[in-house]
C-alpha cells in the first residue's frame, strides 16, 4: 500500500572517527524512503535547491518511489554539517544552512493525495498539519518531531497529536514533550492528547511501542562497527511505516513485526555513510537479520520448581 | 543446587525523589540472596559489625539461606549514603564507611565448599581469587567487579578472570575493563581473557547475554513508578544464578531464561527501598512478569511480498 513521506531531503556532511563524508544526500525523508523502498512504494514530497545531486535518488525511483512532489526551487539545498565524538556517544552541530527548505510549504500532488500510510517528517507542526489537510483519509498518520518544536512550537504540536495515529521519537522527545522523566508516564500523556501509540527510539538501547494496554520492545542490534549514526531513526520509521502499509494492518502482531523492521533497517543505516547500505541491500540480508532479532530475543517460559 | 555468594552485607541510608530510608539493610550479598532464594536454597558469606540488625536477614533464613558464613565482627558495619537525581538517572554518594568489610578475609565454611554455583559479589579481586581457592568443583563461577577494581587492580582481576565462567558487568565497566567503547568488542575482549559468557547490564535499558557465537537480549521491565535504584544489578544476578542453579544447566536456552530471570528480580528490586519488595513476593507474581517479558518481546516472523 501506498506510503507518502514529507520531510527534508538534504546534503550531509559528516565526520565520525572512521572518516568524513562530504556533502553527501541525506535528510528524514530520504533515509525513511532508502528504507521504506525495500517493503514497498513510496511517495516523497519535499524541496530540493539547484545545487542538488538529483541523480543520486535515482535508485529511489528503481525501486518504484515516486519523486515527483519533490519540489526543485532556486538557491541552496538543506545543508547540515556534524562531528561525531570517538565513541560516537555525542555529535556537535557544526553547520545548518535551511536554504529552500525555510521556506518550504508542501504541496502534495493530486495523486499522491489517496496515500493509505502518511509519515510526517520532523519539520514545523503547522506544516505537519497543512499536509494531513491535503489528504483523503490515510488508514494511519506516523509523525515525528523534535526539541526545536516542542518548545517552540507546542500549540500547534498538541493540536496536531489529535490527528496523529502514532507519534515516533525519540527518549528525550518523549520526556521533553510530556515533561515527565519517566518513559511509561510520558507515553500515557502523549497517548491521552491523540495518538493510539507511541513508538520511543532509545538509539543503540532500541525502541518501545506503546499500545493501548499493551507494550513491545525491540533492541537495537549490537554491532561490532557503527559506522555513522546519523538517519537511523529516519531508517527505523521507513522500516517500521514500509512494513505496516506492506501487510495494509496495524493488528498488535504486525506491529510487532514493524518494529523489528524498523530496528533492522536501523542497524543497516549505521554501518555505512549516508543511504548508501541500502543501495546494495538484498531482501536475503533484510530476513537474516530479523532472524537475528529472533534468536536474539525470544526464549521459551519455564517454571521454576522451588520451596520458596 | 546449592549457591555461594560472597559480598557486602551493609547498611544503607538512601534519598530518592519519594523518601528516604535510614540505615536499611542492603549490600550486594543481600541483594543477591534476596532475589535468587526465591528460586533456590542460597549460602551467604560476608561480615557484619556489631551494630547489624541481623534479625532483618531472618527471612531469607526462612526461605533456607543459610547464613552461618556470615562473620559478626567488633566494629561498625559497612555503611553507604547515597542521594538520587530527580530523574533517577545519577546519585551521589553521600558517605562511604567500610567499618568492619575494610578487613573482610573471606573464609569459606568447610560445609559450603561443594556449593555448585559461586557467586563472586563486587570485593577485592585478590579476594575474590582467596574464595575460588577453597571451594571444591563448581559448575560455575559467576563474577562482579567495578571501577574502582578495574583501575586499581587490573592484574589481579585480569588472573581472576582466568577462573570466571560468567563474568557480569554493567556497560561501563565492560568499556573501561577493555578499553573499547564497542560493547560487542568489549565482550570479545573479556571472553578472551576467560569468561565463556559475559553478561554486560544497562540499568533501565535491560542487558545482554554474550555467548560464545551467539548473544541474547533481555530488556528492563518499563514501570512506571521507579521507586529506588538500588541493588537493581545485585537482584539482576539473583535472579541469573538463582535460576540457573535451580535447573542446574547452562544450556543455552536456560541461560536465556536466566536473563529473564534477572531482569525480572532488577524490577522488582527498583519498586521499593532495600529488599522490601522481596519479604512479600510470590511465585504467581514473579511467573506473571515473567510472562510480561515475553509478551514484551516475543513476536513471529513472516515474510514480506514486495518487489523491492
Amino acid at each position: 500500500m501506498s506510503i507518502l513521506v514529507v520531510g527534508s531531503v538534504a546534503l550531509d556532511s559528516v565526520e565520525t572517527p572512521f572518516g568524513s563524508a562530504d556533502r553527501v544526500i541525506g535528510g528524514s525523508a530520504v533515509f525513511f524512503a532508502a528504507a521504506a523502498s525495500l517493503l514497498g512504494p513510496v511517495r516523497l514530497v519535499g524541496v530540493v535547491g539547484d545545487d542538488y545531486p538529483f541523480e543520486k535518488l535515482d535508485f529511489l525511483t528503481a525501486r518504484g518511489a515516486d519523486l515527483s512532489g519533490v519540489e526543485h526551487a532556486e538557491g541552496e539545498s538543506f545543508f547540515w554539517a556534524a562531528r561525531y565524538s570517538d565513541d560516537l556517544s555525542s555529535r556537535d552541530t557544526l553547520e545548518t544552512r535551511f536554504g529552500v527548505f525555510g521556506d518550504f510549504r508542501p504541496r502534495v500532488p493530486d495523486a499522491f493525495r489517496d496515500s493509505r500510510y502518511v509519515f510526517l517528517g520532523n519539520i514545523d507542526p503547522v506544516l505537519q498539519l497543512e499536509v494531513l489537510d491535503q489528504m483523503r483519509e490515510p488508514a494511519a498518520v506516523i509523525c515525528d518531531t523534535m526539541n526545536y518544536w516542542i518548545e517552540g512550537s507546542r500549540e500547534a504540536l498538541v493540536e496536531l497529536l489529535k490527528r496523529v495515529d502514532i507519534l515516533m521519537v525519540n527518549d528525550a522527545e518523549a520526556r521533553q514533550l510530556a515533561g515527565d522523566h519517566n518513559l511509561v508516564r510520558a507515553a500515557r500523556w502523549i497517548q491521552e492528547r491523540g495518538p493510539r501509540l507511541v513508538v520511543v527510539k532509545k538509539g543503540e538501547h532500541g525502541a518501545i511501542l506503546f499500545g493501548p494496554d499493551w507494550m513491545f520492545f525491540v533492541p537495537g542490534f549490537p554491532l561490532e562497527v557503527i559506522f555513522d549514526p546519523t538517519g537511523a531513526g529516519d531508517a527505523f520509521a521507513g522500516g517500521f511505516v514500509g512494513y505496516i502499509a506492506s501487510v495494509d494492518s496495524q493488528d498488535p502482531e504486525d506491529l510487532r513485526r514493524a518494529m523489528v523492521y524498523g530496528s533492522v533497517m536501523g542497524s543497516f543505516a549505521v554501518e555505512s555513510f549516508s543511504v548508501d547500505r541500502f543501495h546494495s541491500l538484498h531482501q536475503k540480508e533484510i530476513q537474516s537479520r530479523i532472524m537475528g532479532f529472533k534468536e536474539m530475543t525470544a526464549f521459551e517460559h519455564g517454571l521454576v520448581e522451588s520451596d520458596g
